[in-house]
């Protein structure tokens, strides 16, 4: 494997954008990251949507956002793993630019659900649970995470809004981002007052689906003018891992077994440990994740990872920042774009060009896509280049 | 890039098979692929499907065929291009397995359509062409086909029945195929009575939408014992290269660009020119995408691909084999799983355990899977090591 560094980052407004086709806005992220790069042309173009097929009715979009882009001639393809799947075509890139194969590419995630009916928008979501057993008797990627709120306070018997400082912290992080969905900060009292989506899970528990467009670009450092715009981040590591895709099959629910090794298989990749870290952007489409995937990938025990909102331990000048820019409950999760904008976050933080968001000397980032409750896990351990 | 060969295969008879689920069908293609390699252990896997989420309701497909198979903690997910779904999928376990980060990777195609309604199966299809700009107007990927027919008429006069060759051809070769959906030669006269499906196509220019699941495993030669069970063959050659999603934003729409770049890229990687090849697995999802493949990919001028269906050019003993076992037409195009019929095929031919279809000699296969009217193409050289 070669050398694989981000030379260029896009991210459109996150939010409900009614006025913008889907191509649009993967267009808008496409050539912002483009231009970012330096007007780097590339090869290869990964795109990253969940649900066009059933919301849009358009499959084969690779294709269509390399055309609509004027890249006719170059490779180009769609992946999907539910939400996991901005981080697994981040994989796909870097697996063709560090094979040699490809000198660059681009990978783009796109997802649009504002023009959609809510109901639309849940039969689409189903279909990234297992459709014939859990979506059959009615079951959501929702009502999935309740599930698991559930189970999680029956075992371990947490104080009652133990989960809200995840959501606090978001939207405290989200109001310094200029292209978050929301940039306001709540009060704790907001979240305990807050109506129940799926009973023990709150408004505020629940990320926003969101529409949004987010773009990296890769290469080999060997490939760019020795006077780059940017400093460079380089991908040291990288795993994508599946589970069991349906709740009830797991041993032990409470357990996100692939976010725990695809994390520390991207770490030891990259000859790091967890507490070498020092941002963590994880996939808190719901609160309750958050919490299990502190825990799965080590930095809690079982039953703990809520406590580790106390003291401002995850804040921005915290021992372990997460949700730097709001998460996906305050920035927004545009489904199959979410994984990349964690990935245009992170390359900001070690850039040092994070703004308002900025973790001091910010050097090492893992940054961690899931899809359903852990059901696929997509890592990456970004690092600045000195 | 390290060397890439392929160690398994397996396929599942193609037809309409009402009695058994996606999840079944991709399980035994992957088991039978597993066993023929002698039982080796995939540690990513990469999902071929296309009309999933539509048809079927299933996303997140990748991870579902993972679990189902019992390979939770690997890597795992889903890849789609319309047609070229399966050409692109084995792209990427070429690339993953060449770059050295995985050792072993196995590609899963599966497609069912059987349990659908004729019109959900077109309005699936649908979303495979520029939704917005050519399924709102009505315009399927046989109308696309249809339309193509119809300006190759207009511009070059061939004589009636011209494209009739193909199907007939593809026909007399499924006759000796046991996994193909048509197990039976049909005559000139059946071709030029058939009723018309989208004028001028006719029935036996479209090849049937079935049900069907393939795979192969990729490993490094030195992974595998010195005995091992089977020929090997390498993946010489390989290109994914997208054009105009749209038809109508073609310079000439009877130009497969893609078709032509695509193949011309492959070879080039291969060291191997087009006469070169010893057979040539064609994407013939229409007879008339089989007469511009010929003539893109630079085996006839423009105008005259048809022609080479006259003296035994394109059989079995012929100077340029295609459809081998069949094409699209009688073994049937059962969507994401295509592809990998035509590599599973070619591999046939090359380890010389092509049965009836054998190609004497068999040294050098170029495959090809095409995304509408070549919107995407895949391409891949397959060499004997002898």
């Amino acid at each position: 494997m070669h050398e694989v560094v981000i030379a260029g980052i896009g991210q459109t407004a996150v939010g409900e954008k009614w006025d913008i086709s889907l191509r649009e806005m993967a267009f808008y992220a496409l050539e912002i990251g483009i231009n970012d790069a330096g007007g780097l042309r590339p090869q290869a173009l990964y795109l990253a949507n969940m649900l066009g097929p059933a919301l849009a009715h358009q499959s084969h979009m690779g294709t269509l956002v390399a055309d609509f882009a004027g890249l006719q001639g170059i490779e180009a393809f769609s992946v999907e793993a539910a939400g996991a799947t901005g981080g697994v075509a981040l994989r796909q890139a870097y697996l063709a630019v560090g094979s040699g194969a490809v000198d660059t590419a681009i990978v783009v995630g796109v997802e649009k659900m504002s023009d959609q009916t809510v109901s639309n928008v849940g039969a689409a979501e189903a279909t990234l649970t297992d459709s014939d057993y859990e979506a059959e008797q009615g079951l959501t990627p929702t009502g999935q995470a309740a599930l698991l709120m559930r189970r999680y306070i029956y075992e371990y018997d947490p104080p009652e809004y133990a989960f809200g400082g995840f959501p606090v912290l978001a939207h405290k992080n989200g109001a310094a981002n200029k292209f978050a969905m929301f940039q306001k900060a709540i009060r704790p009292e907001l979240y305990q007052r807050a109506g129940m989506v799926s009973e023990p899970l709150n408004m505020f528990d629940v990320a926003p689906a969101a529409d949004g467009a987010a773009a990296v670009i890769l290469t080999r450092p060997e490939l760019l003018p020795k006077q780059f715009a940017h400093p460079l981040v380089r991908i040291s590591g990288s795993s994508v891992v599946v589970d069991t895709l349906a709740l009830h099959d797991r041993p032990d629910p409470l357990v996100f077994n692939a976010a725990r090794l695809s994390a520390a298989r991207a770490l030891e990749m990259a000859g790091k440990t967890k507490h070498q870290i020092d941002l963590f952007e994880l996939f808190d489409a719901y609160s309750i994740y958050a919490a299990l995937t502190l825990e799965a990938v080590g930095y809690a025990q079982p039953g703990t990872g809520w406590q580790l909102t106390e003291d401002g331990r995850l804040e921005l000048d915290g021992e372990l920042p997460i949700m730097t820019f709001g998460g996906l409950k305050a920035r927004g999760n545009p489904g199959g774009a979410t994984g990349l904008y964690q990935a245009v976050e992170a390359v900001l933080q070690l850039r040092g060009d994070a703004g308002g968001n900025q973790v001091k000397n910010a050097q090492t980032a893992l940054i961690q896509a899931l899809g359903g409750p852990a059901s696929t896990a997509a890592s990456h351990v970004l690092e600045s280049i000195s």
